[in-house]
């Protein structure tokens, strides 16, 4: 019998910020799979630490930075026959996932290639959105806001049309693209009410107003344009 | 010293989907408050009562259903002076949100009317939004695509206009907008990538393609229209 693709989220980085379920099956996974830099420690398993077995098998799966724009399909190849070989023993796989599996991850190239022949069962996470909002303390959205998520690598024009037509919003992965975007939120003259994070959750957290903002962000940071609903007094 | 607000999100509803620190939260807690209906059990409550202390003070917010569209401001007002007398008094009060506290939730008007006066803490949550597309085993948006979170509530030419706009898309309480919103998705040709999820994660959770859903829906009900990134398969 075929084991079980567990995508699991482990949250934004806050290994208090995991679920009980994440905790308990990365708690009991014999083979433990997650991302990881050529260079330097993985974050996703940095968030689970805690909760791996040290019998554990487990599979770093290395994305080389170079060309983490465009997924490196054929690491995704090799991390799915190694994965799969497992399930094809009988042994369950928990793949550790930032934030969520299905919200921005690269679980689902994982995905794409083992859920047919597999048993598979994901496990949500909070995400680095709703997570930045909480520790901006800046509600997100209200009652019949529209909530538009941008990732910061889409073309300016694109960026500039979507920011115009929203009410709340959230530029996801500003990193390197920073200055592009603020330009575009000032443009639009929304600075007042865009605030950037930097590791939410984390002992190394930022939070300020977009005006405040560093010359360089980090790959995990993000913009948050909050929504304007009047019966949300902040 | 006052006593610390805590906006404690809760997940979807299956208790298993809280977080650490939620479930750790809440445990410790002297007072717990939570939004009630009129009539009948709180949803918010069910998902925390195993962690709930029975010797805990428990506030329930009782928000009539037929204003569930209009905040009932005088019903935040008197729980907030509530609240407030524990804080002032020194004891922290956790506030239980179902999903996550500021994303489409009524937390953020106990937060404006409290945070100004007392020390707040969110503690995000897995959001519905997430929980079903993890239910519905389909991922929601990848890379560079842009996703749109829509209210059913909103008019349905903003709807047609943010739907016909977006790569992924997921339209928010459902309920009694079903059929007004699956003739907007027909029109738009988007149906055969819709679909409806009521009660994600609980033991009555319905996933199908929206071709198959229900005539009627309940309020805790979504449709998702997945992104269609080329490179994520399924």
């Amino acid at each position: 019998m075929s084991g079980t693709l567990y995508g699991i989220g482990l949250g934004p980085g806050d290994p208090d910020l995991m679920t009980l379920k994440a905790h308990r099956l990365i708690s009991a996974a014999k083979v433990v799979a997650y991302p990881a830099p050529d260079t330097g420690d993985s974050f996703a398993r940095s968030i689970a630490a805690g909760a791996i077995s040290s019998s554990a098998i487990e599979i770093p799966i290395v994305i080389p930075m170079r060309v983490a724009r465009f997924p490196a399909q054929s690491v995704y190849d090799e991390a799915a026959d190694a994965i799969g070989a497992h399930l094809d023993a009988g042994t369950d796989v928990a793949v550790l996932c930032e934030g969520d599996p299905f919200f921005y991850g690269s679980f689902m190239y994982l995905f794409g290639r083992l859920a047919e022949r597999h048993k598979a069962e994901i496990v949500p996470g909070v995400t680095s959105m709703t997570a930045c909002a909480a520790m901006a303390a800046r509600p997100l959205c209200a009652r019949n806001e529209i909530l538009t998520v941008v990732p910061a690598t889409v073309d300016e024009a694109l960026l500039r049309d979507r920011l115009q037509a929203s009410g709340a919003a959230v530029i996801m992965k500003v990193g390197r693209h920073l200055a592009r975007v603020r330009k575009v939120i000032e443009d639009l003259n929304l600075t007042s009410r865009a605030i950037y994070v930097a590791h939410a959750s984390l002992p190394q957290q930022t939070v300020v107003p977009l005006i405040d903002a560093p010359e360089t962000a980090p790959y995990f940071s993000m913009i948050l344009i909050g929504g304007t609903d009047p019966y949300v007094k902040t």
